[in-house]
């Protein structure tokens, strides 16, 4: 039996796409390779739903956090750090390791951020240039109103350059870079896009362009103007993981294929389908409303149990793989990812199996209401 | 017929590492993936001949160049750069662009670095800290004797910083981390070790950790610290490139089965048959001496023909890819990569196909001695 692999990323892949990351090597100064990056590049834009090239990474998802930061400020530049969660906090860390001055604005995990709270923020402090948010907090299984907290930002200050962490959430999730007035969006290979990590994602708005021409924060791997003037020859500045293109290049079709508003609506689907299974076990979802996140569920564990006693049966009795609680979440919940391909049967497999696992733990499911 | 593909990177691989790339992915954060990476760091060890732990970062070679001056540096910090080429050049690039203080000491194109000239340089500045050097500088195909550098150093000034790019010799020429004095030594997945690019490999001595908890350059995705507390649990800070772990795993196991004295003598071998090769076409090498490199062979084009055109027709008409020179060298030269698997025959067709193109272009070969 194959594993049943439900974390957050890396996700599961489709044979289609493992079996292109086989193929023997190209130059990656030729005109094969150039003719696929151009391709590949062209298909981004439609998913990040921009005007705007979008450049390609050798790295994972943390690198494009960095280089959002790296090529859009400078030390000492006021900084609103929106967190719901670990990786909210990520990016706070990112930015203080380069020397930003970072207000922080927390909000409870396993709720989202308040649009209104950002803008008040904001009005605090004018010296604020840039606004860093998570679209999809994978530690808590949260989506973030990324359009409302646009809308917000630009009403107090439509020069502030929103930057939006969209790792968990782009490719599965609808996501619009230039009509909610993204700044900087970043994404990368193994969550949405159904191949390995190792490719990350990033575009820059002309308000972002304009601020990278000023800023004085050191960066080279992750300049994202040597991408930028390297991508008109169809290369990367860096020697690239070529066999991850090959794959990415055949999962961006298989997605245009299906088409975008299906897929969103396959994730919406699958997200609510895993909650309402949940439930059926008498569980609490972290995220309570309408902020949970069709990508990644938190579920969490009845008193008395710890998570990790459960994901270690589960992994060694039931080859289920879900994933942990991060930072303070750590042994309260457990996390099952649901993005790229992902069906009705894998979830009901994982579900299964946490109920026999909690089971043995003595946990009692709730008799049904009514019976 | 299968391409030739002979650059100095990516090398073709072997069917074996490539069909390792196309298994499923598993948790970069469970039991399975700890055993690999903790097997892999292992034998990493071996290769790079130290007792240090060698980290494992999702990123191709500049990245590591990278990681080695922000991970031991300041701004302001004095660092003489030894460059004998484009990758020369570009160790001095990144460490101007963190605000190091760079005396280069440059040599001429095809020769190698001269040892005393290294310990001239350093008595002139005793506040030097740190030396950058090339092992293998793959845009001319010269080898830096580090070993005879290293002494060079020492004799002058035992605590200065001994950093060594070995992107496009570790794993097919001699190198000994340890018993050379070398504090940072750095190379990457797509030369020697017969896979794709996407992974690059640090490893820092005890006066490099030292030096690390005073430095004062940024960093996050690039920070040591982080690969080496994460290490302990047989994990990467952030999501690794899996697929790429496996085939080095697997690569990692056929190199030590061949025997590195094995690898090297192969490299050594073969660079002295293409260099011999080339020079039966009356054709001149960059590189005249013993420092010619045993992985990557530069070849001047004679007179009057453009090495664009050259590389031209081995591509389309004899499917047979060679890399252009850079930097000042585009146009004059052409190079052949000969690391990973590589054998006289493909030596013999990529010779055979440039004494083709060459005859095209009008170019004749002198007749024998002799005749």
């Amino acid at each position: 039996m194959t594993q049943n692999l439900r974390i957050p990323g890396p996700t599961a892949c489709p044979e289609d796409t493992l079996e292109e990351l086989s193929r023997q090597m190209i130059n990656h100064r030729g005109p094969e390779f150039a003719d696929m990056q151009k391709r590949i590049m062209e298909l981004l834009k439609d998913f990040f739903r921009t005007e705007n090239d979008v450049f390609i990474y050798t790295s994972s998802g943390t690198s494009v956090m960095e280089a959002s930061i790296v090529n859009t400020l400078s030390p000492g530049d006021h900084v609103l750090g929106v967190t719901i969660g670990e990786f909210g906090d990520r990016f706070i860390d990112i930015a203080n390791a380069y020397g930003a001055e970072v207000t922080r604005l927390e909000f409870e995990p396993g709720t989202a951020a308040n649009p209104k709270a950002v803008a008040d923020a904001l009005a605090k402090d004018p010296a604020i240039k840039a606004v860093l948010v998570t679209h999809n907090e994978t530690s808590t299984g949260v989506t973030n109103d990324v359009e409302a907290i646009g809308k917000a930002i630009r009403a107090v200050n439509p020069e502030i350059l929103y930057i939006v962490d969209a790792i968990s959430s782009l490719g599965c999730l609808p996501f619009h870079t230039d009509a909610w007035g993204v700044d900087v969006a970043t994404t990368c290979s193994q969550k949405g896009f159904m191949i390995p990590p190792g490719l990350a994602f990033i575009t820059l708005s002309e308000r972002a362009w304009k601020a990278y021409e000023t800023l004085k924060m050191p960066k080279f791997y992750f300049d994202v103007k040597k991408y930028k003037t390297y991508s008109d020859r169809g290369q990367p500045p860096f020697t690239p993981a070529v066999s991850l293109y090959y794959g990415l290049d055949k999962a961006l079709n298989m997605i245009k294929d299906e088409g975008f508003e299906q897929v969103n609506a396959r994730h919406a689907h699958i997200g609510e389908y895993t909650r309402s299974k949940a439930r059926g076990l008498g569980l609490e979802m972290l995220a309570k409303g309408p902020e949970a996140s069709n990508t990644v569920t938190s579920i969490r564990m009845p008193e008395g149990i710890n998570a990790a006693e459960v994901l270690k049966i589960l992994n060694s009795e039931y080859d289920t793989v879900l994933a942990a609680g991060q930072g303070k979440l750590m042994g309260k919940i457990v996390r099952i990812g649901h993005m790229g391909i992902v069906d009705e049967s894998d979830i009901d497999a994982a579900i299964d199996a946490l109920e026999k696992a909690l089971d043995r733990l003595g946990y009692k499911k709730p008799a049904p209401v009514g019976a």
